[in-house]
């Protein structure tokens, strides 16, 4: 007879950890708001969407429902590893005509949003890689090595290096990068990333790259996707999203792409992405069909043109945010190509010291940085993905605050 | 530095085994095509569907498109185990209502269908638990052992004991069963079920009690839930799908009940229950929400009547097949409480030369039975899944077919 430990177990104190930072959040919000009942609450903690769908993309959807809805033109299954006139739409208008670089349709594979497939794509490695991650990260990086029970490295993130991480010391297998980064916000140069993959094609390892936040970046000299990056081809697996820029984040469409050129010892040309074709195949059929749809339509010229409006939207609630904390003196990390400010706490207070006082004293609620890591503590990150009156009167909060800093 | 061997790599032989054996079938469909240009061919070996969405479920998603296209009732993620109104849906309208048993909605999660809940829900469970399988078997309950790198116990199902199997002879950790069965079509009685039951309790096993077809079932003395059979609620998972009886195989909706009183060795009450919340705050963030909405629709009382009617049709293809086959003297196993349709071959084909035979004389593509194991070798599973024209064609082609049998 076989143990009957859980697998998942050993994930729980972890998980445990980040849903108790979260609870006090929530509870100390509430503690607020029972003492001031006449004023108002800034949600800035949370990185969900506020802008509705794109109309192009509302009436691909619509579309696709009534066709569904019709003996002549409904159908079943879509390809597993996505709607082709979805990854040739990724390939051409994303990723061609945008960033402008060649991935084929074939070397991307449809995701349910990036959350799972920046988790799932560790089923690809050897249970004994090793895993590197940002400190402080987005916390699905760490927790899906905790999952898989693989080493953890850490590659440190502090205001000396402008939270751009160096490329490990020790040997690893996997690098988790994540730029423009949540929840920093910055972004990394050419030469950063170009770091990076030397690195990982000395050492053989895989980079599994974050781009979901990618088009934010306004910068001209910013690389918005790692294959811009010479021979990243050769070591790196890029995760994308319509989350964010096309307010997909309830319909759950991303990609994944795993270049053909992507090898690593003992495995041939393509092996990689084959291999994870065969893993759609067995353990995920692909996101809903109306919502590929909708991501077509969202890559469509009117769909672009709607998207850049919602990322602009954003975009000007943070530099408003971003205004309003430099007015009153507190500093800001990150850069403005991101929907995140990272603030630092003022007067050398804790994370969370720093969220009680600026809860208190302007209702603005963020998420204390030690959740991301221990080089979070003393941050504070805010999210501009709000209603822009949100933000309006948040900032005319700050500016009416006299915080002692 | 760590091995690179790839995790995945083990599972390619036997998925290849299986692409191999669907690659003959189409290749010997295109032969058959080109030296009967004129002749209909009957496509009946995918378990696609062919009906339209219910009328209620697109007026769900198109009321769902258009209020998320709209900034006034525009939302972003929905919970992570599922939308609250579909697990309260569920728990209502199908366990409550359809099968007469109590699942809270906290026991319920909401899946992308039952493709990936039945693979996953492996996390739960520890690295070496012994799994058994049917043979034959859906395919992807063993792909998912492999993918695990489990131990595979094989539970055979033949003709002799009406392709239903006894509980294992040696302990095992984790029992997928399948009713009604896919690919054979069979159903299973409250007794048979029960003693597997009982063996779980008395093993500390789990049971995954795939439950995606028991909308077909007609029986009124079977059971259509695991649940229905005492003492289910201590040692079974049940995974239910809305692909088949509400057309979802393209949106992508199931759900995964795990009740809180199942408890195996080493764990508290309600344990695996959250540690499986937790994995899908990790690692899966729900289907589209707007697909969530459409499941909504499907279990409301003019939705339930509109999938019954798909279901009938279904059902009706399956009588018509069924009986076109007999006709002819062919012995099909199963019950008519399925779509499926498991032809014994004639004159002691075995599997191949009975798919060709059938081809060549009739123009029905099935399915080599023994691809679901060497059980199914001299079988063909039909799929009733078509449009009625196909089915009412393959009949009459059956009829005037001069086959030696």
């Amino acid at each position: 007879m076989a143990t009957k430990n859980l697998a998942l177990a050993s994930l729980i104190g972890n998980k445990t950890y980040i849903d108790t930072v979260f609870n006090q959040v929530w509870s100390q919000v509430e503690v607020y708001r029972a003492a001031n009942p006449q004023s108002s609450l800034f949600a800035m903690a949370l990185g969900n969407t506020s802008q509705p769908l794109p109309r192009a993309v509302v009436e691909a959807l619509v579309e696709a429902a009534n066709r569904l809805g019709d003996s002549q033109t409904y159908t079943g299954y879509e390809d597993t590893a996505g709607n082709p006139r979805l990854r040739e739409a990724i390939s051409t208008h994303y990723y061609e005509q945008k960033i402008g670089v060649k991935i084929q349709p074939e070397e991307i594979f449809i995701s349910d949003g990036a959350q799972s497939a920046v988790v799932n794509i560790q089923e690809l490695f050897a249970p004994d890689n090793v895993v590197a991650v940002q400190n402080p990260t987005y916390p699905a990086f760490m927790e899906g090595t905790l999952l898989a029970n693989r080493p953890l490295v850490y590659l440190e993130c502090t205001e000396a290096n402008g939270f751009v991480p160096d490329v490990p010391r020790e040997a690893v297998d996997i690098i988790y990068l994540c730029f423009p980064n949540n929840p920093t916000g910055v972004i990394a140069t050419y030469e950063q990333l170009q770091g990076f993959v030397d690195y990982a094609r000395l050492h053989q390892a895989v980079i599994i790259f974050d781009a979901v936040y990618s088009p934010f970046i306004r910068n001209s000299n910013t690389p918005r996707s790692i294959y811009e990056v010479e021979g990243a081809m050769e070591c790196a697996i890029e995760i994308g999203s319509f989350s964010k820029w096309a307010s997909f984040t309830g319909l759950r469409v991303g990609w994944c792409t795993i270049p053909e050129t992507l090898v690593i010892h003992q495995t041939e040309l393509g092996e990689l992405n084959r291999l994870w074709q065969v893993r759609h195949g067995i353990k995920f059929w692909g996101p809903a069909n109306v919502a590929q749809y909708g991501a077509i339509a969202a890559l469509s010229s009117v769909g672009q043109s709607e998207c850049q409006a919602i990322v602009d939207y954003y975009l000007e609630n943070t530099r408003l945010i971003r205004g309003g904390l430099e007015s009153i003196g507190l500093k800001c990390y990150g850069s403005p190509n991101s929907p995140f400010i990272w603030v630092k706490a003022s007067q050398g207070l804790s994370s969370w010291e720093f969220f009680k006082e600026l809860l208190e004293s302007t209702g603005i609620v963020g998420v204390p940085g030690n959740v991301f890591g221990s080089n979070g503590e003393g941050f504070l990150r805010l999210s501009a993905l709000g209603q822009r009156r949100t933000i309006e009167q948040a900032v005319e909060s700050l500016a009416s605050f006299a915080m002692e800093i």
